[in-house]
């Protein structure tokens, strides 16, 4: 009720939408980061003309409705973003900007304008509170992404109370600090003091100002006459007597869902959205002729297409890998498999979050990202600063804007800092890949802060979420390739993707020879690396561990005991196979050892009561990585000995 | 090399300490935030006679050294908190300052001021661009921390190269407009520049006008003639050609790790320290005369040690609510339980990231911590506002300085935000409470952002990390009484301690009555909550699903089937009993089912490959808390029907 008059300002006069396509690739985009107030946007959405009949708005929060308690992508058309999450739904409107700089930076030619929409997002005091919107938008003024305008609901209030008390920010000035543009207290009640604000906002847009951002000051649940202004109507519903008491206020007679005709006529955005549709076709049409090369390259890449030799390619890739048998650490191995694969997919977007010389994001020869006079200077290589958070909600808002596949890289232990933008990625079902390098104590030196023992076991819980983590050159090649080829959405359009994460090495891992068959056979998750004859217990290892594992195996059988290796570099993926292959990989009945250089409770869903994990249930050490895992105990000595004691 | 100069200004002569008395409880703080630059830490500890001879700074980041690559508590005499994830311990300053200041208020009276110190940090680049720095920064000011001085090191270099590219706040601007004071430009290599700006710092301390940022320009590596002012010093070494050349330009012509007699004298800060802590202690000698019975609460309080009668009380708050054996929610349970603490706990001090009235973290008549003209006004519930990172940072803050307990709550759904908080408390073994509401689906409408499948399992993960999932009343009173009763550090002496999670429910629990016996097993983690004679079959559940099992017996035993129900509210603990304990409560032979409403993989460890679990791997919906249940399956015929399946 409280960004009403302003939604209705930017809606009615200034968004460039069409209600009847919504996934019109030049549409404005536009983020309810404040994501509470869902029924705000249902409401636009409703009124505008987008396909969410009334029976829908009634059904409001119940079981698979289009209209859920927060605003989902996917379940509603017109909703570009899931929030809720308070903060993210602003980062990612930061992502949706800065694809399309890049995006009108990569394929507008003069005179065709082709790419060229703003994104705007409402964000409340929670969201500005929020760290992340410190990183975002930081970021977002560093790189002076102009066509971001955002509208700050300054109510004062938050869940409990007046925000003064824990609240004290001078709001313009912070984003000033960030080298943003700000319009300070705009009336949001007053539709033209808006109105101006806006058209001003575009102006900055159009000089290359960077980023705006509408102070509005507003009056919580206003027009119900107790509440509003106070906390109370934050997130609980108004009752019975204050909804009455509201409608007297406003005069408004109608029964509940009843909405007049002529209210429908003056909010509809169908024709207008159809004439602007139809410009920006012919716009298009005329860039087709001109630059056919061009236009084929952007309808492909925003139909989240893959070029059409890629599987082929990165088969190639994968046997090339194979054949060199080389010994390294796995970062470095992601970092040839991201150079090979920059070169097939021009929508590839690295990034780091200040570890790029660590993470190994960047490629030879890629350009990074950089502000310009005024553009955006186009680059493939993002320096996210240290910002982890941050660059996983952006890198979800590039997914969501379409165009791109982004990338990002920081350590292992850091994807804490991330968590909740990768869940939001899997629940999103966006197709972004995150490189976590510096897995678990092999490290060394750091010690324990960065030593992430916990957190290969914790990703996995992550529903839809692939944790990869290889072992060796081979299936660090395959993950990737994977990672690629999960369906990505187009736009609001979700399809059944979702997000991947790749756990490497800081330390070198030895090669493992494969044949083809083995090959093949990573992408399923968990397969047998080396098999024994007469094999009497499994060994299931992943990344660093799949050495020691094979060093048991050896030294099991110098003793006569045949033993299986199991590589399990995704478990995600492995359990989504059929039953069958999960019992060719793991037989009912032989027992079982799990080792992975992190916590052990994970693993027991492999090995069962009967069998051993071989792990780190402890924070690890300052030290040298063989230090490091002598001390824990993660040798082939200790993984054979479990053997033995499990036979 | 680049703050040494700012160090030696703050070390030699502001800084109080006693060298000799790490533990002194009225000594300055002094927090590195940015941990990777550890060896400063650990040379000023050094030359000012810290119990921290040269061979531990020979031995730097080797195997249980005193220098690890990051510097710990507990581990180093003189390092007040564990730093190296950015950011984190600026907020832990922030919390030590917050402490301090409540503890003056809440002790000191007029001409006794005994609680009487600053809390120094220095940050860089990348703590400032980390989002939790504006999180504790905006609640710093906003409550006039004015003990707060933080020294920004200014040295235009992060691990990517030159950050203007990538964070072009304008840093001073930006804390201006958290209402700090700000001094800007002071050159970092002036060691008369830097002792300038420290006493106009302390200047503002004095007349209470908040939290002072001290921005000192400095060059990287000062002092390394070729890779100074790069990014090249940042984390790695000089190399000895650099290091040769350093010494040249320094005219240093000792030996490494040999150090002149005439620089430790000038370092030495023993007898200054002695002088400084034998006044205070005068101080508090005629505070104890004058005001005895603070004195001792006071000395109680700071050595962490529990009222003498609270296990006993907390008993009879058990029993008592055994008694009353009500159906609540768990987070209302929580709060009485809150209630009744607070009642004999003085350093009980709560909080809640702006969901005070969900969270139900405060208590009838208590105080909310504010602002002040000179002085904070005393509290004992903190409004940290919508920053869940921030506030858990800050409340290790709190337990690392002293004095109080501290507890917050948010959503189960942003412990993810707070995540690494929460390792960092669990890895430094402090004493906090999270109070986690609105566990799982049983929140409803809220939709799959807010409903939390996959964390209580994550949670669980994280070692030394307690994580209790009450089913009801009497196990939420328990959680509480064994959360609080765990060992806490004194300062730097950290003990065998650390810090629990409640996770709560929105919903009502039904209760479950319990024998005396029943009731002092819930403290061993897991135990038989409803046992049957000639049980074929054991059901573990936690939290709302207990009802489910229970449930589930009942109609099992219509059938002629016998189960043993056990209720199971924190895995972690269990774990810790010993295998007698744990072979009554699951003894082996008898096939088991789990049931929780979240991700399955975790219990795999409890029921081994033959058992079953009943969670949800998806994400949840938005519909109310009845529908979703039956929606997802969890009922109590679906675990009646597992338990036949695994017989």
């Amino acid at each position: 009720m409280g960004m009403a008059d302003i939604a209705e300002a930017l809606w009615t006069r200034h968004l460039r939408h069409n209600p009847a396509d919504p996934t019109w690739a030049n549409r404005d985009r536009f983020v309810l980061s404040n994501g509470h107030g869902s029924m705000l946007i249902y409401a636009l959405l409703h009124l505008t003309g987008y396909d969410l009949p009334i029976e829908e708005l009634k059904n409001f929060r119940q079981l698979h409705s289009r209209t859920p308690g927060h605003p989902e992508v996917g379940i509603t058309a017109g909703v570009e973003t899931t929030t809720g999450p308070l903060g993210q739904g602003l980062a990612n409107s930061v992502g949706m900007a800065l694809a399309e700089a890049l995006l009108a930076q990569e394929f507008n030619r003069e005179n065709h304008a082709i790419v060229d929409h703003h994104t705007y997002a409402f964000v409340g005091d929670g969201c500005l509170m929020e760290g992340i919107s410190h990183e975002a938008c930081s970021l977002a003024g560093t790189l002076r992404l102009s066509k971001l305008i955002v509208f700050y609901d300054d109510n004062g209030i938050s869940i409990d109370g007046r925000v003064e008390n824990w609240f004290g920010d001078d709001t313009p000035k912070r984003f000033e600090s960030y080298g943003w543009n700000v319009l300070r207290g705009v009336d949001g009640h007053d539709s033209a003091a808006v109105d101006a604000a806006i058209v001003k906002a575009k102006q900055f847009s159009a000089q290359g100002a960077g980023p705006t951002l509408i102070c509005c000051r507003t009056v919580i649940g206003k027009g119900a006459p107790h509440a509003a202004g106070t906390e109370k109507v934050h997130g609980a519903p108004l009752g019975a007597d204050e909804i009455q008491a509201a409608r007297t206020a406003l005069s408004w007679p109608y029964e509940p869902f009843d909405i007049p005709a002529e209210i429908y006529a003056l909010w509809d955005g169908r024709e207008k959205g159809r004439q602007l549709q139809s410009e920006w076709q012919t716009r298009y049409d005329a860039y087709a002729q001109a630059f056919p090369a061009e236009a084929a390259e952007l309808r492909r890449r925003l139909a989240s297409v893959l070029p059409a030799d890629f599987a082929e390619q990165a088969q190639k890739f994968i046997e090339a890998t194979n054949q060199k048998a080389e010994t390294m650490a796995s970062r470095k191995a992601s970092q040839l498999a991201i150079t090979a694969f920059a070169e097939l997919l021009p929508e590839f977007l690295g990034g780091s979050a200040d570890l790029t010389g660590s993470n190994f994001t960047d490629w030879k020869g890629v350009a990074p990202v950089r502000a310009g006079e005024l553009h955006l200077r186009f680059g493939r290589h993002i320096n996210y600063g240290v910002r982890e958070f941050g660059m996983a909600a952006i890198m979800n808002g590039i997914a969501l804007h379409g165009g791109y596949l982004p990338f990002g890289g920081t350590f292992l232990t850091f994807s804490d800092y991330s968590r909740n933008a990768l869940r939001m990625a899997a629940l999103m079902k966006q197709r972004v890949v995150h490189v976590f390098t510096h897995d678990s104590i092999g490290l060394g030196e750091d010690g324990p802060t960065h030593q992430s023992v916990e957190h290969a076991a914790s990703l996995r819980l992550i529903p839809n979420l692939h944790v990869w983590r290889p072992c060796d050159t081979t299936e660090t090649a395959v993950a990737w390739a994977y990672a690629i080829q999960r369906p990505a959405s187009v736009g609001m359009d979700v399809k059944d993707g979702g997000p991947s994460a790749l756990l490497l090495s800081r330390q070198n891992l030895p090669f493992v020879p494969r044949d083809a068959q083995a090959i093949a056979a990573i992408g399923r998750g968990g397969y047998v690396l080396r098999d024994a004859a007469g094999a009497q217990a499994i060994i299931i290892a992943t990344g660093s561990e799949v050495a020691l594992a094979l060093g048991a195996q050896e030294q099991l059988a110098a003793k006569g005991i045949a033993v299986r290796v199991v590589s399990m570099p995704c478990t995600n993926v492995f359990d989504a196979q059929d039953a069958q292959w999960r019992e060719s990989v793991l037989p009912k009945g032989l027992p079982r050892v799990a080792v992975e250089a992190g916590v052990t409770s994970g693993w027991y869903k492999y090995v069962g009561l009967d069998g051993a994990v071989v792990g780190i249930d402890t924070y690890g050490e300052s030290a040298p990585a063989g230090v490091l895992f002598k001390f824990f105990g993660l040798t082939a000595e200790r993984v054979a000995a479990a053997v033995e004691q499990v036979l």
